[in-house]
C-alpha cells in the first residue's frame, strides 16, 4: 500500500490529498499540520474582519456547511490529518519524515512512499524597534482576523496604520473603513501596489483611494514604533502617525528551511524549485503552493507569486503524479483582482515597465468606457490598459480599474495571452453582449482596436505621464474637447494653456487654434479626444496627440 | 474624391462610415435611413419597457449625453446621413442608388464609388387571423417600446401573452413583470430558447422562470388572435389564454430585397453572402449588419446570427476597407448572454445537439458551484456545460445558468474556442482570483476538470435527462448524499428508490447498498456527489454514476 505524506494542511497540501485520494482509493495518505486549523479560506480574512462575513468558522467550512476539520477529511476521504504536528526533518535516505506532537512534545518518524511539501510562506517581520508592541497585527492566520475584528467591535480602535500598499495592506484599509476607522497606508516605494501595476494606473487609484478617506503616504518608510504596552504611534522618516492598531502587510516569505535543509534545490527566487510535474530535486518529493516558484507562461522566468488559486491547481497536479500520472503545471501569469472599496483593480500578464525591461518592442493603450451601455442603470467606467509586442502583435499584458466590471475583462485578456493571442485576436472574439453586462464592442475590443490603430500609425497618443510634463510648457495646447456641463464639473489643474471647445464645434473653431504648437486632445475617456485628432489631422494639423485614458484616468490634480 | 454611399443608419451602416471617415478624412460619405431615426440601441428596449432607464431618447444619446442625429453626426464625423429616406434600386451598371425622400416623395440617383448595404433585418409576422388587432407589438422600432411603456404607465395593460420563448421574447417577460403584467410565453418548440440551449438546461430555466410566475407553454402554436378592436384572446392549439396585450418574438428575417434585386448572391441561410472582407458578389458592395450571413468559427458553416456586436465589427471591418484596408472578420460562435429576471443565461460555441448532428465524438460536463467562496455576501450558484471534442480535446461549446457571474465565464471559454483552447488549457488559465470575484478553482477550471476526469475514465456522468428515464426503474438506487437539513429543503420528486445518506456517513452505512444495483449518486451540485461514487467504486461498486449538475440543475418536478 502506498504510503503519501503531505506536509501542510491549508490550501496545495490538501488539494493534494484529495486528489490523490481520488485518483488511488487505497493508499494510505497522512497530512501534518502544524496549526490547529486546517484548510481554512484564508483569502476571506479582510472580508471576514470588514463584517462581510459573520463567521469566522465560514472560512473553515464547505458549501454545504460541513466544518473541514480532521474528522471530515477522515470520513469523507480517508485522509488522517494530524493537526499541532510540526514536520522538523525529512530523512531522505531512509524516507521518513520526524513529526513532533506540539501537545506532547512526542517525536515520531513517519515513512513515504512519496511525500508533498506545502509548508507556505510567513509574512516578513521587519526587525524595528517596538515591532513587538501589542495591536500590531500580521494578516495571516485566522487567529490575527479573530483579535482586529473583535478590538473593533469593541470599539477599541480609531486610527489604523497600515504599512504596506499591496493586496492585503489595501484590502483591510478598506475593511477597516467599514468600522469608520480611520486608515493611513505607509508604502515604502513610490505608488501602491508596485508589484503590479504600472505608475499611471496605481496613481489613478491611489487618488481614488485618496477621495474616499484612505490617507496614503507613498515613498516612505517606517523606522519604528512607540507606546506603552499597545502601539501609539508609527513613526516614519517623515511624519509621526498616531495609532492604535497597525497592520504589517510588507509581503511574505516562502517556508523552505525544511526543504533547504534536506537538500533540497532552491530557486533564484528563494522558494522551492520545482519541475514543470511539481518534483522538486527529489523525484519522490513534490512541492506546491507559496513555498516554490512558478514559472510565468510568457517569459519563461522564474517567479515568487503565491496566490490561493494557483496553489489549489499546484494541488491537483500533484495529486495526480502522486498516483502515477504525468500531469504539468503550465505556468502563471501572475494574475491580479483586487477590490478597494468600490474600485475593481486588475492585472495580467506583463506590466509596461516588465515589458520594457524584458526588452520587447511594445505599444501600449489606455481607453476608457462604459462597463454596458452607459444607459443601463449600474453602468460604470472602467479604464483598461493593454501592452502588445509591436512585433508579434501578441498581448503581453493587461491593466484595468474603475468601479465597473474589471474582472471579466481580465480573465478574457489571461485566456487569450495563455493561448498566445494576438492583439487582432482581442478584437475578434465574440464576447457574449446583452445590455445588462457589456456593450456591443466591449472594453476589450476598444483595447485591442486602440492599439492596432497605433500599430497601423492612425493614432498618436501620449500617455498621462508624459502629458503631466507638458503641462506648463509654453507651445502645447491641452484641447478639451468635453460639453461644457463636463467641464463644470472637473478640469485638468495646472495647464499653462487649455481650451475647451467641444467635439461639435471644433470644425467651426479651428482658427482658434495654431498649427505650429503641440496638441494634447482629450475628452472623459478620449474617445471624442480621438475624434478632435482626426478632425484636426484632416485639416493639416500635424503636431496632434491625444490623451490616453481621458480626465478618468488622470491620476494627477484635478479642478471641481 | 471618394463616394461613399451608406444604406442603413442603425448599427452596422453608421459604424461603417464612421470608421471609413477616421481612415478617409476625405472621402464624400452619404448615409440613407428610410426610419426618422437612426443609430439608436435597439437592444436597449426592454429595458425602457421594463422602466430601467427612463427615457427612449437615452438609447440615441452618446455617453456624454449628445443626440446622435444627422446634425451630430455632420458636426462631429463630417457624415451626411439623411433620414426617411429610401433606397429603391441599385444600379450596378452606373454605380448609382436610387433613393425616394419618403416626406416629400422626391427620387435621386447618388452615385458611389463604394456602396455599403446595412438594410438589417425585419421581424417575422405570421399570417395569423387577429394579427392586426391593436396592441399586438413588435418589438423591433423604438415605437415600438414607445407604445408599450406608454400603455404599461397608463395602467391599460394587466395579462400579456409573449409569442416566441427566445431572447426577445424572455426579456420581454421579465420585463413586463416588472409592472406585475400577468405574463404568458408561448413557444412552437418543446422548450425556452430553442435556437440555443440543450434541453436539459433549457428545463431547468424554464422551471426557474415558471417559479417566478412567468407562465410558459412550450410545444404550443398560436393559431389566432381576437378581440373587439384590441387583442382580448390568444388562441393556441391547445388553449385560450386571455391577453390584453401580445407581443410577438418569433425571430427576425433579413431585409435583402434590395441586394436580391441588385444581382447580389444570397447565401444558403438566405441572408446577403459576403466574404471574409465583407464584400458582396460584387466587390464594389459591401453589407454588414443583420442583412448578411456569418461564419462559424469552428465548424466553419454558414449561419444566419443578426447581433448588436458583431454588427458593429462587421461595420469597422467594411469602413477599414472602404479606404483600401484589407481587414477581415473572422466570424462568430453565435455567443448569447440573456437576463430573466435574476437568472442570468450564456451560451458560446456548439451545443450538445449541433456537436450531435455534426458527427463529433464529444464529452460533455455539467457542474455546478458558486461563483465566488460561499461565505462571501452575494455568493450565487450557477450551472455549467462544456462540450468538448472527444479526440482533439479542444472546447466546442459552453452554456451556463444561475444567478451567479455567468457572462464572465462564457466570455472566457469564447476566448479559449477562438483560440483553438484545449479543454486542458481551460483549466490552465491563470483566471484572476480574490473573494469579491471568484473561488480559487474558478467553475470554468471545474467544468474543465471534470471532463479532464470524464475522458481519463474517472468519472462516469449521468444527464438529468438521461437519469429522469430511470426515476422509476426497478434496478437503479438514487443516492442523495447531502446533510439532513438541505434534503428537508427541496428533494426529487417521483423516484421509485431513493436513499439519503449523507457523505460523511457514507463509508460506515456501506452495507444499506447493493453492489448488483445501478447507483446514481448526486447533492446540491454534485461535487459531493461525485466523492461518494469514489468512495463506492474504491469498495467494489461497478454500476456508480454522477448525476451531473445535482438538485440546482435538475429540471424535473421537485418536492419541498
Amino acid at each position: 500500500m502506498k504510503k503519501i505524506v503531505v506536509i501542510g494542511g491549508v490550501a496545495a497540501g490538501l488539494k493534494a490529498a484529495a486528489k490523490a485520494r481520488r485518483c488511488d482509493p487505497k493508499a494510505h495518505i497522512t497530512v501534518v499540520e502544524k496549526g490547529e486549523l486546517i484548510s481554512y479560506g484564508a483569502c476571506g480574512m479582510p472580508y471576514y474582519v470588514a463584517g462581510d462575513v459573520d463567521n469566522i468558522e465560514q472560512l473553515m467550512m464547505t458549501p454545504a456547511g460541513a466544518v473541514r476539520n480532521p474528522a471530515f477529511f477522515k470520513n469523507v476521504k480517508d485522509i488522517e490529518v494530524k493537526t499541532k504536528t510540526l514536520a522538523t526533518k525529512i530523512n531522505r535516505d531512509r524516507k521518513t519524515v520526524t513529526v513532533k506532537n506540539l501537545e506532547s512534545g512526542e517525536e515520531t518518524e513517519l515513512p513515504y512512499d512519496k511525500l508533498v511539501i506545502a509548508t507556505g510562506a510567513s509574512p516578513v517581520k521587519p526587525p524595528l524597534p517596538g515591532i513587538e508592541l501589542a495591536n500590531i497585527f500580521q494578516m495571516w492566520h485566522p487567529n490575527d482576523a479573530k483579535a482586529v475584528r473583535e478590538g473593533l467591535e469593541r470599539g477599541k480602535f480609531s486610527r489604523a496604520v497600515i504599512i504596506g500598499a499591496g493586496l492585503v495592506g489595501m484590502e483591510m484599509a478598506e475593511a477597516l473603513k467599514m468600522w469608520e476607522v480611520d486608515v493611513a497606508v505607509v508604502e515604502m516605494k513610490e505608488q501602491v501596489f508596485p508589484a503590479f501595476l504600472d505608475p499611471e494606473i496605481a496613481g489613478a487609484v491611489e487618488k481614488y483611494a485618496q477621495e474616499k478617506g484612505i490617507h496614503i503616504y507613498t515613498g516612505e518608510k517606517v523606522e519604528r514604533f512607540s507606546g506603552d504596552g499597545s502601539v501609539q504611534e508609527v513613526v516614519t522618516d517623515k511624519r509621526v502617525l498616531p495609532a492604535d492598531l497597525v497592520i504589517l502587510a510588507i509581503g511574505v516569505r516562502p517556508n523552505v528551511e525544511l526543504a533547504r535543509d534536506a537538500g533540497l534545490e532552491l530557486g533564484v527566487t528563494g522558494a522551492i524549485a520545482v519541475n514543470e510535474y511539481m518534483q522538486t530535486s527529489d523525484p519522490d518529493i513534490y512541492a506546491g503552493g507559496d513555498c516554490v516558484e512558478n514559472t510565468n507562461i510568457i517569459t519563461g522566468r522564474k517567479v515568487y507569486a503565491p496566490m490561493g488559486s494557483t496553489a489549489n491547481k499546484h494541488g491537483r497536479v500533484i495529486g495526480e503524479n502522486l498516483c502515477g500520472a504525468k500531469a504539468k503545471f503550465r505556468g502563471v501569469l501572475n494574475t491580479v483582482v483586487v477590490k478597494v472599496m468600490d474600485l475593481n483593480v486588475g492585472k495580467v500578464g506583463l506590466t509596461e515597465r516588465d515589458a520594457k525591461e524584458l526588452g520587447y518592442e511594445y505599444v501600449t493603450a489606455l481607453i476608457g468606457g462604459h462597463d454596458r451601455p452607459h444607459y443601463m442603470p449600474g453602468a460604470k467606467l472602467m479604464s483598461l490598459k493593454i501592452i502588445v509586442d509591436a512585433n508579434t502583435r501578441r498581448v503581453l499584458g493587461a491593466q484595468a480599474f474603475g468601479e465597473a466590471e474589471i474582472a471579466k475583462r481580465i480573465d478574457v485578456i489571461a485566456t487569450a495571452i495563455t493561448l498566445g493571442g494576438t492583439v487582432d485576436d482581442l478584437f475578434d472574439i465574440d464576447l457574449g453582449y446583452a445590455p445588462p453586462y457589456s456593450s456591443p464592442i466591449d472594453n476589450v475590443a476598444v483595447a485591442a482596436n486602440a492599439v492596432m490603430n497605433k500599430l497601423a500609425g492612425k493614432l498618436k497618443g501620449i500617455s498621462p505621464l508624459e502629458a503631466k510634463d507638458k503641462l506648463n510648457c509654453e507651445d502645447i495646447i491641452f484641447l478639451d474637447v468635453r460639453s461644457p456641463e463636463e467641464c463644470k464639473q472637473i478640469r485638468l489643474a495646472n495647464c499653462k494653456d487649455i481650451r475647451y471647445i467641444p467635439l461639435g464645434q471644433l470644425r467651426k473653431r479651428l482658427s482658434e487654434l495654431d498649427k505650429d504648437k503641440e496638441i494634447i486632445a482629450f475628452c472623459k475617456i478620449s474617445l471624442r479626444g480621438y475624434e478632435a485628432a482626426l478632425i484636426l489631422e484632416g485639416e493639416g494639423f500635424d503636431k496632434v496627440k491625444v490623451m490616453e485614458g481621458g480626465i478618468i484616468a488622470w491620476p494627477f490634480a484635478c479642478e471641481k
